[in-house]
């Protein structure tokens, strides 16, 4: 999608960073380093610095920011640690990028509730270092160690949602600060309501358009008694996808089922230096529960996976190996990337009902073989979501062109099979393009709900809905 | 909450009916009789009977429907079988009440894919009865045999939903009717999506003031290997509810955890003839898996409600006994109501954090001593949420406001534990007044999407939003 990009007004722009100079000294810059990484995520899309960076200490700085923006109606873009993959945090309107990395305490832990609330700049590994002493766990676990507040906003997900659902079933509250400077609480910390609209669902994934996360409350899990991982390996794809295809259909409670392709088991094993592993189509299983229960799972999913030729289980028990085996799946992305140094990654994302998987994913990779293009496949299949990266150049337009191209085409067979354009990254700017195409009318009530919360679009402008 | 009853214009009133009469024939009435059975809920609340009802026999109808009456800003109002319980079907404004009852075919079964797409007219039982032969089940089960499109406008939930979610987490995509007459899909059928806001989850709960819900695609479940339940009976109510809190903290995946107090326990007993019970503080609980991981789940249980000095279990593995029990939980309304002849009930529900719920049940019980009233309590205990059912006569106007206190009490007292004043029944017009106290700015955002989504007001106006 071509980025357009207008840069704000110069003379608001001089009145409202010099009030907010004034207000906040040394927690605002206009560093040329830290604005350039303010406007960049992980993804191939360009980037475009914010005008001044706010490095927010509490809500209430949150608040004054955004009041003194509102007034001028100058652009606001929330930024967590800048992992996102759709350019969310590109200024493209240029105004204040609002870092709140800083707001990285954790507020409240109700472990008989089974709750915790953090400030948004609380990254993923922090809440589960900080609960170790706890016997309690969060669960969800995207790729890159993001903040809890950048995942709500993408609605993420990652390798646990099979079992334990993406934000949009974790989140039970959201503090946020709107456009125009109001704090609002969306819900109570009960897990259930029949009390009104669901603002907390629709601050999720709403990509800091609507307003700013500072705040979330989230559920936590008791750590289970036995967790055990396993790897399986596949004569091709179609077998891998089939296993869990029949897993999800079974029943079997399973914590992790990921796909890796031969390419990208082929890059894993170089990079995280995994012994013992072909290059071939895998599964990586991990099974929660009681010792029986984890151990029936685990055997039920064996017998599924030999009906389809799927190798004996090889098995990591001892916590070292099942992180090792953990931290080489979440280190998949730059694997990819180190099968063609230099390169850049283009991170892609659809989901579909799993039943159209094996269709979709052997259609798209029998698609690429024409393109030249290398593009490893990862997928949290369990719920019919897969990832392509494609690795490259980004100077080579040419490149670039065939990987839009042949990524359009996969969006739109996701479509086309009841699917999504985004299972998890979300869209940015990346795949605003799509939206009409999968939403249709529906995208007119979203334009309507953006323009009540956000009348003058102060609020990361240029993202999901193009005003 | 006083109901203030505008009747719509006559002139409007008028041209409106004549037309539709004139499109729709005998599927429009203005029978008294029909009338009157479709301003009145199974709620105490004061009945307003619409002006009309159409019976709508396809998304077409609604949207040629809400087409005319939009045209003339003529009020509209959704009607499954009316067994919501906080008013939300009374005509406040007058207008036309569109009876979906007739929409009720299955529209696809996605067995691969464990989802159902129904009609909004396809009640639950109905929805399970077609779903037998299928060995899939749809868990959700507020105590009427609701449609799912009542279900899903009111956020429903039943005592599954400590395992499976309520209709909040089951609703993977609807098919709504706009205030301007506009069809919108608000979602695909793949399990994630990070596309876009959540208006699935928006319309959720929106009890007809944003839309009208036509079709509605659900997840369902494989039926487990194994389903026993079992009874436990308690000395006291706080030991019954410790009981649960710990169960929930240690993470056993119990499917149904039902409290009935021991009025209520003594009401099931005499009204579904249930022998070898005593009138105490009961646990009914329910476990689904395999036969070894529901047998070590019940195990589990059954240590921990020893702990709290609970009775052995009684077990009724058999289908009849199970089905019997289940629908003697189900049947409590009318077990309460027959406690006092001639009497209404006045249900009403708050939930609250785990954590709160002893002192929350044992203040709401000891206030109820001094008032006179009978309400029995029965509670969906697992998710924090419980019941009580005022009988009254409702021609007592000290009655009833000494029940009105009561509740209000309650529900300022679930508030003040960070609790909501409906888990499950909805807010209708019964419950409209609490939610500046619960919601405090967010409700103007609430009120924002209304006007958003509906300007004119025409949607089931007088209800979640006063306008």
């Amino acid at each position: 999608m071509q980025v357009e990009f207008i840069p704000s007004d110069p003379a608001t722009r001089e009145t409202v960073l010099g009030i907010l100079k004034q207000r906040f000294g040394d927690q605002l810059t206009t560093s040329d380093a830290i604005r350039k990484r303010h406007g960049k995520d992980e993804s191939y899309h360009a980037a475009v610095s914010p005008d001044a960076v706010l490095f927010a200490h509490s809500t209430e700085n949150v608040v004054e920011a955004i009041t003194i923006c509102a007034e001028h109606k100058y652009p606001v873009i929330p930024f967590g640690v800048g992992t996102s993959l759709e350019g969310h945090v590109a200024a493209l309107r240029g105004g204040l990028c609002i870092d709140v990395s800083e707001m990285n305490h954790v507020i409240e832990v109700n472990a008989e509730d089974l709750d915790v609330t953090v400030q948004a700049g609380v990254k993923r590994k922090q809440l589960n270092e900080y609960l170790r002493d706890t016997g309690l766990f969060f669960p969800i676990d995207p790729g890159a160690d993001a903040t809890i507040g950048g995942m709500t906003a993408t609605r993420a997900s990652g390798t646990n949602a099979v079992r334990y659902g993406t934000m949009r079933e974790n989140v039970l509250s959201l503090t946020v600060v709107t456009a125009s400077g109001r704090v609002v609480k969306t819900a109570r910390r009960s897990r259930k309501s029949s009390s009104g609209y669901d603002l907390t669902r629709l601050f999720i994934g709403s990509e800091g358009t609507l307003g700013v996360i500072t705040e979330i409350t989230v559920k936590v899990y008791g750590i289970p008694e036995s967790m055990t991982a396993a790897v399986c390996q596949f004569p091709d794809l179609e077998s891998a996808v089939n296993t869990t295809i029949q897993t999800v259909q079974s029943g079997v409670p399973v914590a992790r089922m990921e796909l890796l392709d031969d390419v990208q088991m082929g890059a894993v094993i170089k990079y995280s230096k995994l012994a013992g592993y072909e290059e071939k189509p895998t599964l990586f299983f991990e099974f929660h529960g009681t010792q029986a229960s984890a151990t029936e799972q685990a055997e039920t999913v064996q017998n599924i996976a030999e009906e389809f030729g799927g190798s004996a289980f090889q098995w990591t028990s001892q916590i070292e190996d099942r992180n090792k085996l953990w931290q080489a799946r979440h280190d998949a992305y730059y694997a990819a990337l180190a099968l063609r140094p230099g390169c850049e990654g283009w991170a892609t994302d659809v989901c579909v009902p799993v039943s159209c998987l094996a269709e979709c994913i052997s259609e798209t990779k029998a698609d690429l073989k024409g393109t030249g293009l290398i593009a490893p496949l990862v997928g949290h299949v369990g719920d019919g979501n897969f990832h392509l990266v494609y690795l490259i150049n980004p100077d080579n337009q040419e490149e670039l062109d065939t990987a839009q191209a042949h990524s359009d085409r996969m969006v739109y067979r996701a479509l086309s099979m009841g699917g999504t354009c985004t299972g998890e990254h979300g869209v940015g700017y990346g795949k605003m393009g799509f939206l009409q195409a999968e939403h249709g009318d529906a995208l007119a009530l979203m334009r309507s709900i953006k323009m009540a919360f956000d009348p003058d679009n102060i609020m990361n402008p240029g993202k999901i809905i193009s005003i």
